[in-house]
């Protein structure tokens, strides 16, 4: 399986690039930051550019239209209140967002409201208006028995992906809970992995599990190519 | 100085419990853990009780009117758009906040945009419609010249306190940012220190230094009392 494809196919870096959620959402990053960002997407072939909301309207510029926009919304803790996740996407959309990476509430899943949960997907996917909804469980915060129940209800709402992590809590994505989500997926859910993922060999085996899309701040650099 | 009021006076647990936002906002707080912090916070008579805007519903039932609630906007990251932290402010509003912690843009900060921080304070707090408005500036990734401006700017906008730290970046409240924000905000600003108070010596020295207010998750035991 090792830098393979799911479907036997050898995984080179085109495949990797393709993959990758190229991400900045440090706190203190500037217009300037973000540009070379969209650049560097543009030159590497990514799936998109994952920006701050306050810079999506600059990627927007940045990238022309030539490629996606994602950003993050009740990110990264989650406990923003439904409605405002609601108004933080659709003002996404308006200034541009093409793809919106969503946090669920993690008190919410401690307490197993997993009705709330599954409504506020679909609320937030609503508010998409057509765009690409990746959700956001933060796997290092879960037990087992919670990841299996995320897995399972992500596949049944209208979102588009399940991912792992948001990069900013305690620990990012593991081989294990790739596997688990991949193997476990229905519905047309996509996985995509995120959260400490720093070489090629790394992108390579996340993708290997099957993953579909990486979040990753460290592009692969062009030399290794 | 050394646990000593402003005025002179010593400072004595109930001075240093009646400063205390008392804050719970880890990403899996449940229900329960948010009812058990506003029945401590009105068992210590606390200044506040700072939880996420999820549970700013919650809290406002669990202290029934008794006891300023507080939440964040913005956090912790900074970078939502002004659209977005207006719309979160008069959502927690709405659902009963008493005080707001808004963050400001970080990335502005260093693309000295001060400009548009300013107006951004000035619309969070119409947004707050007459509540409490405190800035968080999250010294631990400011230039002592950043420091200085965003001091100054908090202080000539209609922002009523400036905060040290959100606790969820690199650092909290240092003795020097403290005493620094104590010694030059005007008009009537004050002083939040957030961040790493863990003890009641701690908090007697941020109170000595001329924080106002104390932002800490540890509230003191009462036995050292």
């Amino acid at each position: 399986m090792e830098n393979r494809r799911p479907d036997g196919g050898e995984i080179g870096l085109r495949d990797v690039l393709s993959a990758v959620d190229h991400t900045l959402l440090t706190q203190t990053a500037t217009r300037e930051q973000i540009r070379a960002l969209c650049l560097d997407g543009l030159r590497f072939g990514v799936a998109s550019v994952c920006v701050p909301p306050a810079s999506v309207a600059d990627a927007k510029e940045f990238t022309g239209g030539k490629l996606p926009v994602c950003t993050v919304i009740g990110f990264p803790n989650g406990y923003s209140t439904t409605a405002v996740k609601c108004f933080e996407t659709a003002d996404a959309v308006k200034n541009g967002a093409d793809e919106i990476d969503m946090v669920v509430n993690l008190g919410w899943v401690k307490e197993k409201r997993y009705d709330e949960i599954f409504a506020e997907i679909n609320a937030v996917k609503r508010a998409c208006a057509g765009r690409v909804l990746k959700v956001i469980v933060e796997t290092c915060l879960l037990t087992d028995e919670e990841k299996i129940e995320l897995v399972d209800l992500v596949s049944r709402s209208d979102a588009d992906f399940i991912k792992t992590s948001t990069g900013f809590s305690t620990g990012g994505a593991t081989r294990e809970d790739v596997a688990l989500f991949a193997s476990r997926v229905t519905n047309g859910t996509k996985v995509k992995a995120a959260g400490g993922i720093q070489t090629l060999a790394d992108a390579r085996e996340f993708l290997s599990l099957g993953a579909d899309r990486l979040g990753t701040s460290r592009l692969v650099p062009p030399k290794e190519q």
